[in-house]
């Protein structure tokens, strides 16, 4: 299949089978394909906290648009933000690039230092919006590479941050919760979306040819 | 391939080919799948503008980080957001819902309420926090589909907002610049990205098992 039919086929699913787990190796191919995810600067500045844990999940539950569709997915991954950049940040990253390439560490200075003096004139706020945002493009892969499993999922953002960065410790970490990836198998009869037509906005109305 | 091999294969190209142009049949593959997309309460609140005309892409490549990058690339495109929700847009979308489905309009009133009652409590600089966000998942499906393809591509977020805004007169139409996607094919020779390893955070520092 393509990724176009890959597209075509998923939807946000209103329901899951309780009794139905995806399995670690399927898990393991989403995460990877959100892990490969391009990001501003190649910083990767978020974290994937995946769910699993029952009790854990009905503490995230507390707060959410749609209890039912996080309670009867098979995992819950929660795509954590940073809550700020720093210059020890960026280095560590950089220091990875040059190991792994073989490289001298600080090959490239240049650039971190240009980084690091714009980040360095942000607020913490202005850096979380934009590690927020980059985020997103790794849901995307998650959502694609789902699809391509044929593992049902549900991106959402319908949800208490605080209870869900409590529940996780994520301040201690330095993130912050953004969005919540469900993933699992549909019940086919509740979810009452399954049955719906997709709907885009016509392509002409979506792009602007220049 | 799959999507794991087309995202291995992909990287950020640091120069293309000038005389290289992407197919028209590429390019709607690739807007199809930044449209199929998801975005929070399907809303679509964003549009992509498609630069092909080098003059106007000039005008675009002030205030570029990597201006011979824009400039020898086949198209760009802008991903531009809502500056803002409104009731009457989040109508527009969901007359369109009933209509593509065959359902009476209005018939999912109960919802809409809810999301005119969230958004309408909010501050436009609220509104794009969130439809800015959305941009990056419609981005992320182009890089995979422009992958999937074998066409190079550059995500970009360096470059003057306003100039960009200004040159395509975003203003007008109530979007905002987030991210700029280049489209065409390397320059085998300067594109020295080619030859470096891919780096990403190990597996088992970018996940966290709960």
């Amino acid at each position: 299949m393509s990724l176009i039919e890959d597209l075509n086929w998923r939807h946000a699913v209103k329901a899951y089978d309780p009794s139905k787990k995806v399995s670690e190796e399927d898990l393991n191919t989403i995460l990877e394909a959100a892990r490969l995810a391009p990001t501003s600067s190649g910083l990767q500045p978020f974290r994937i906290i995946v769910v699993e844990n029952q009790e854990l999940k009905e503490k995230m539950v507390k707060g959410a648009l749609n209890p039912e569709v996080m309670r009867d997915s098979s995992h819950v991954l929660v795509f954590a933000a940073w809550d700020s950049y720093s210059n020890e940040k960026i280095d560590q990253v950089y220091d990875l690039h040059t190991d792994v390439r073989d490289l001298p560490r600080g090959r490239f200075n240049s650039y971190t230092d240009k980084i690091k003096s714009i980040y360095g004139a942000q607020t913490p706020d202005e850096h979380f919006t934009h590690t927020a945002r980059q985020t997103y493009i790794s849901l995307g892969m998650a959502l694609a590479q789902a699809a391509e499993l044929k593992i049902d999922s549900t991106p959402a953002e319908g949800f208490s941050n605080q209870v869900v960065d409590e529940a996780l410790g994520l301040k201690d970490l330095g993130l912050k919760s953004v969005s919540l990836l469900y993933l699992g198998y549909r019940d086919e009869e509740k979810d009452w979306m399954s049955s719906m037509k997709k709907v885009r906005i016509p392509m002409d109305e979506f792009t602007i040819r220049k």
